[in-house]
């Protein structure tokens, strides 16, 4: 898959012929649909899709594309994108003390499952944290925090977001709650991994909320990020069994392995613009 | 697996010496331990074990080997139940209109998957709901219920309970509320299916709950049936993966699955004798 | 959704214009698109495209849409299909002494989850295996076979096929292997579920070979019967976790679970149109 | 659980009176019994079982405990084992040119998940390949390898065995096939992960094989080596779903999270003393 090629993601109120005027303008454009997938929320009336599409004569630049495609987006109200897929999305990475999903998002980075660009790892814990961690080159910012600094904190966060450029801010088991205004500022390009099924067991220590429930099953949630704690449009989630042999150490443990693999599918999904929002929900057009 | 055999279960404040005494018990009442499960609580210093368990030689009678467990019992402060498994527990199903469960488990009784004795099946649906289950010469019991008429049904339902010598009553789907009182004396003996992953979306319409939310897995739960609804100790749980795609009906029909193998595999439980309720838990042996 | 439906599947070489030549007409005709997906095989340079429309004005009989798309269809060299959504597929049914796939199906049935018209049981036992079984007015034919019958046997049942208008033919653990002839004349409309996680454990008892292989997980396989036994298309698969403790008897049950589930999603993406022949494989366009 | 503890697993002919014997000798050292399961394979007439014990008074050593144990242990001729908790066992890991396990097992050995000592890293690749991993002190070990220079290789793998003392080697996605004289000497201590579900799809490329035959689960296996290969006993399996739009690269990278799960917790339950082979299968003693 070495020709350019490009991912157009689209929203709007659903009416007839919206998927001939794409399918048709794509076509004048010498392109070819390469995957399409759609989705008609038929509560809402809104349609959503997703075309990987490339050229098949001469290359054209995504800006050409854009311009030709705008016409056919206003005639339909939508809201959409349109990217270059050898374009890497830069993300900013923030963590904590754990460091399992750092470390695994990392991994993924470095042998190119993940198409991002790292342009920054932050933590309120030092850098010493991650002693065995090879950042290589990656700029590694130490935002410690207390209730009192707080405020000051997240302005650095913010500033550092802005500095960077970052597209893409990924809470990768960063355990501090986001204040609304600064949570309200990353909307729609922040995700989080909590670590319960939710809506099950919100708040803190969920492992143990579970284990008091004797409950057969935990599970890791990645949402998007809103003013409203643990309560973010869902991406993905996933589960295991436990039993009652499991101690909460056991759950932590398992649970890992499940926030590792929940925050990193939806992390893959968001970078292959395969999320869009709905409302309190998300479409996800999977692989 | 033709001659006859016995599970033992138990549980006791755990002190050193518990298995010595009851495996040196069994050993000399001429028993083979054919199986053995044990877990200890770490948190409440409590003890559970279930043994299977058959006589080697001559056949021995439950009644006899339990007189000679008796005081291995109670030098531990042991609940313990001592029963032949070729004995079949007497089971009172109910339902509702929504018969998949209901069929479900009859369909396993049948093929002898399920070890017991169907003593009732009640409704507060009428018999032609049914039109097409096979009852053979099972009772059933309707027993229509209104808001006025709850406790004089309710009382029906106990009466049948002592009537029929019911050991334990399914929810299987019964779509009624049980009262606090009647709940209370089919404590221990009652077990529900919620079609929700519990703690996630108690109460009503849970699917169309999990809708709303947009979450990515749908579950659901058997419990034990106390007081506290939705709140009952959890014996079995089970997920399935859902997407943007799915309508409230879809989750409906997705659950029906979800509901009757996870009801299915928590009578089997019940009926082997695997669940030994530890506080607002179980312990579950499974195989 | 009560207003008409149609199902459009299409596959033919790929080239740029189908989905604008597609949905153009359908467009032009009047329909709405409801829900559509789309597969390139890169390997093999064929598209695959299933499309539910309705006419959003005046209602449109299946025959007009068809003969209107049939200019669009030759001009790309299509194999394609156009089915009313309201029309139910006939549907013949084999078993034999196993019935628990032809029980739920026929619960699936009854309960509108599987649209289909029953056209006929057909078993090589005689109905009073069935004895529990409600077959209500279905047309149960009893055809017992031997190594010496068994081509007058299957006369009679490929005479059955074309008597009843069978469409499709569900083997429900149907436990004869069906001639090279036959398999031929059925190719393409016939799914059978075989009791192994294929391409492991082909041929008889499975489950057996699966206990004496000491897999830690067991699965089950429906595909589309071809003359080449236990190597047709798959159409879905699944599996269930196991233990060195489960004797062969366990994965018998254990599987029938299995058994069941996959089998009636094969059978439901084959009744809703979403599996479509690729070759050795299949394309399913799941929900 | 800082106070010492031990585990002791061991399996001999099933005859009546084993637990009887070992928990009085249990009770009668002083122990406390913190765990125990057992298994009776009434194919094989063989009796498995795994107990976790800790002294409740003075400290015992495990010597001693083992000088008392031995008697009974001679009477039911028991083949068995018993280990202090707090030791770690040395295990040397090879890899090749995929890294994924190899990194996963680090970092569950660093974080304290793995209760081992790294007393080698081996690879028939140089250290470069592994340019982002942190080895720490770790001793790595370039042993490359060609069809000539293979007696010569496995010679100087088998010398670092003896030198570092490994007791348990794990085959980390090393893409070399052992000898069969080298896998007869570490057989009982050396396991492998196989990239696919074994036993399907044995030998090379088993993603692409899966994608060429169409399945729709795909799986990894973790086994004990044996000489004959691929055919070890299994300890763990797992599966992830699959659809037709993977390529054989998005197994590939799918199989990747499939493979280092199943792997992880295979040298878990080995190092937790939960795996007692069983001819050609394993009991496993699972958490």
């Amino acid at each position: 898959m070495t020709s350019p090629s490009f991912v157009l993601t689209l929203s709007c109120t659903n009416v007839p012929g919206i998927v001939a005027g794409v399918s048709a303008y794509l076509f004048e454009a010498g392109c070819n649909i390469l995957d399409a997938q759609q989705f008609d929320d038929v509560e809402t009336g809104r349609f959503f899709m997703r075309i990987v599409l490339n050229p098949v004569g001469a290359p054209v630049a995504a800006d050409a594309l854009a311009a030709g495609f705008a016409p056919v987006a206003r005639r339909f109200g939508m809201a959409w994108t349109l990217r270059d897929r050898a374009e890497r999305r830069r993300v900013m990475l923030l963590a904590s003390r754990f460091d399992h999903c750092l470390n695994d998002l990392l991994y993924r980075w470095r042998i190119g499952e993940l198409p991002m660009e790292v342009c920054a790892v932050v933590s309120n814990y030092p850098r010493e944290t991650y002693g065995h961690t090879d950042f290589g080159t990656l700029p590694v910012h130490h935002l410690p925090v207390t209730p009192e600094t707080k405020p000051a904190q997240e302005a650095a966060l913010w500033r550092l977001v802005q500095d960077t450029g970052a597209e893409l801010v990924v809470l990768a088991r960063y355990m501090q709650i986001l204040s609304d205004d600064l949570a309200g500022r990353l909307a729609g390009r922040c995700i989080n991994i909590h670590h319960s099924f939710l809506p099950g067991f919100k708040g803190a220590r969920p492992y143990h909320q579970a284990h008091a429930r004797g409950v057969k099953l935990i599970g890791a949630t990645s949402h998007l990020v809103t003013g409203d704690l643990d309560e973010g449009p869902i991406i993905e989630q996933d589960v295991e069994r436990i039993s009652h042999r499991d101690t909460p150490e056991d759950l932590v443990r398992k649970g890992r392995d499940i926030e590792r693999r929940v925050l990193a599918r939806a992390v893959r999904y968001v970078l292959e613009d395969r999320v869009i929002p709905n409302g309190r929900k998300t479409v996800v057009f999977t692989d």
